[in-house]
């Protein structure tokens, strides 16, 4: 390809990509934005491949904003703007033990000051509605793997499931036809770096001269010069920023789901309709009690989708690494990690497998369990999201606009007019609250 | 070879790994400890590579007291002990521009408040005792580099040079005298993950086991069983942490330098000689005001060793590379970009070429520019020392062996009696200062 010259270029079609993308062009209308994507549509990356969850039951008063004003804006698309987007209020119902629940207390209450809507239910009603959950566990194997009664619920309302492709394509949709540009097929292979005051001398830039990005290379050769590169390839950044010796603060490792068909099974569609957790007369998302294990119930295809929040012993990927390997769902995962402690609260699941399995790739951020958005000269680099991108994107695409117009400092405007200094989500000044309740 | 079980291993012989089995050995005598180390013979890697300078004169309180404490232990050493590890208090020369000395106001203050000791030089002290250095930078090619006039000089006199061949010599040997082991030539290529638990059942730790570190495994395909794991393998943290899924917090980045022979120019000659900054009668490591660039004198070999804090634009390593790339030092980068610069503060380098240039690799963290010190189960991890691992490895040793004695919220107790809370190099409640003059 030709190169070209643009004001900001967007790297990610991913959720942050095409968010960020969209305030971009909408609120600086005179700038040319070029958002590039190295598959051929957007949210066809790890997007595309989580559960597609939302919540804001989150116990850091930092994710509470972040989540709960993009969650107010999906529903105010779907509700009030008339373009569907997949939201559907089916609820969050996190099981606890007793110890884990008398741990819960404090950021409960801390929920409950901020607006977080959630409501406790105690074993019995938890048996009423849930007749296939075994509270009790008292049997070898239970005592075995440890694990614990189920002895409560908490049950977040404002807290659900949305269709990720649909979200990306109102994002997408509203950049186009604000008169951004989209590149897709197109991978990104570095940045350009160059010397902040040029003297045009070849290779540059220097050691002696202050250096900034001015914008990407291209596999195959072309290159995109910008006077802002936005880096927004959530898992992939370190690809991308690494070369130029940025540190992208992540860390990769796979993920995994498991889709189990519930259409041939009176027990599991009964289930799947369980009563008097949501308007939508489906069950909630429910996470056990034990190892972040959750079950996503998924009423138009019939099926659950399980999963679980694993960590030591699953590697970090180095770069740059195949999609192949990280894109495989191990079936001996669901075997012998997830179905023991499935089946052992949900007895209804035994001798049940999954029907299909799939990977993505999470982009951590071990340090606090929190997205950022930071910036370098002519550079802005959002991730770090750890799992959640999808239901902050559109927090975080406006702080990433808001930084791009008024700089790291500046103070972003939220959907519903709630304020948020960008500068917590750097690193230069990071002041956010740490994340415990990780999934 | 045959799998084997100890106490502790240790995962890299360089300055903090020896530091770091020394005082395991020494303080806990009734534990089996291994050193494993994959070069024939400790400070083959990074620590060998580097300029082997070390300072106290650090913006950061924490690092005043690492470095500090570790400094006075190394003069113990060799003062006290009579054992040379080739301390020379030459002096570090801080030269700077007008501005910048105002912007370290603030920092020479605090070092003042916390007895690190310094000496503020003006422009015609600096040209009384250097008349080699051109303070005023008034040319065009000056002008076009913005360079600043040589204004202000600090000398930071508990600063100076040893030898880390000796140092990890020094430990090494204590270590092995109190009955450590080492077994050199072993590469570790991954840690050993197992449940917290065991079941003994094939293929643990599942998710639903709390898991943790129970050895290492090394290339060829034996294994070293440990209750203890320590990993101090400096930049290439990540390489033995990310296989586990733990996060190293550190990024790699090549480091340069080049050695200029002073022995057949009088005028080199005579600046190596330079009196007035130290009792050792040589000129101090100078840092110019310019890109970090700076000039160390070796006056057993003659030369001057020439490197800089390069940053943007030098990339990031991923694993596994190979040594080849990452310890070639680019003729080119000294041409273009250490010897202009050089050339305008100190024109006697004129035509002058290097004779000799090596490479090695600086474990960073971007984070806060701090080292880190922290514990997961069966695990202690030390690093992200930022190219400081010499200046503080005595520190940084004691309070590994402290988070081993008593966990990761002990206090360790440094040379001199000085106490130091552990956690704080921790990330789970890290709480270090940033550090502001970066080397």
């Amino acid at each position: 390809m030709t190169d070209m010259d643009v004001d900001v270029v967007v790297v990610g079609a991913g959720v942050l990509g095409v968010s960020s993308a969209y305030y971009l062009k909408k609120n600086n209308p005179a700038k040319s934005v070029l958002l590039v994507e190295r598959y051929g549509d957007a949210g066809q990356g790890n997007t595309g491949r989580g559960n597609a969850m939302f919540r804001d039951t989150f116990t850091s008063a930092d994710n509470q904003i972040l989540a709960g004003s993009s969650i107010d804006f999906y529903l105010h698309v779907q509700n009030r703007l008339g373009v569907d987007v997949g939201v559907d209020l089916i609820g969050y119902l996190w099981l606890m033990g007793e110890k884990q629940f008398r741990a819960a207390g404090k950021h409960l209450n801390k929920m409950s000051r901020n607006g977080v809507r959630h409501r406790v239910m105690g074993a019995s009603e938890l048996r009423r509605k849930l007749p296939e959950l075994a509270t009790s566990q008292r049997s070898e194997e239970s005592r075995l793997m440890q694990l614990e009664d189920c002895a409560w619920g908490v049950l977040g309302s404002k807290c659900g499931r949305l269709a990720p492709e649909k979200l990306v394509r109102f994002y997408l949709d509203g950049f186009t036809r604000a008169g951004g540009s989209v590149r897709f097929n197109s991978s990104v292979e570095g940045l350009m770096v160059g010397a902040r005051r040029s003297l045009g001398i070849d290779g540059e830039p220097f050691a002696w001269q202050d250096a900034s990005i001015t914008g990407v290379k291209l596999a195959g050769g072309g290159r995109i010069r910008a006077e802002t590169t936005v880096v927004a390839a959530g898992a992939w950044n370190n690809s991308v920023l690494d070369p130029a010796g940025v540190d992208g603060h992540v860390k990769a490792k796979k993920r995994q789901l498991f889709a189990v068909r519930a259409r041939s099974d009176s027990r599991l569609q009964n289930f799947m309709l369980s009563e008097g957790f949501n308007g939508s007369g489906v069950a909630p998302f429910i996470i056990l009690p034990h190892a972040g294990i959750f079950v996503k119930p998924v009423k138009e295809s019939g099926e659950f989708w399980i999963g679980c929040d694993d960590d030591l012993n699953r590697p970090f990927l180095s770069y740059p690494a195949t999609d192949l390997e990280e894109y495989r769902a191990e079936e001996d995962f669901y075997d012998k990690s997830l179905y023991p402690v499935l089946t052992s609260y949900l007895p209804l699941f035994r001798g049940k497998r999954p029907d299909r399995m799939w990977a993505g790739l999470y982009g951590y951020n071990t340090l606090d369990n929190m997205p950022y958005v930071f910036a370098e000269e002519g550079l802005i680099v959002v991730g770090g999201d750890s799992g959640s991108g999808v239901m902050k994107g559109d927090s975080l695409g406006r702080i990433v606009e808001s930084v791009y117009r008024q700089g790291e400092r500046s103070e972003a405007e939220l959907f519903g007019g709630r304020v948020y200094l960008s500068s917590k989500l750097g690193f230069a000044s990071r002041d956010v609250e740490r994340e415990e309740w990780v999934l």
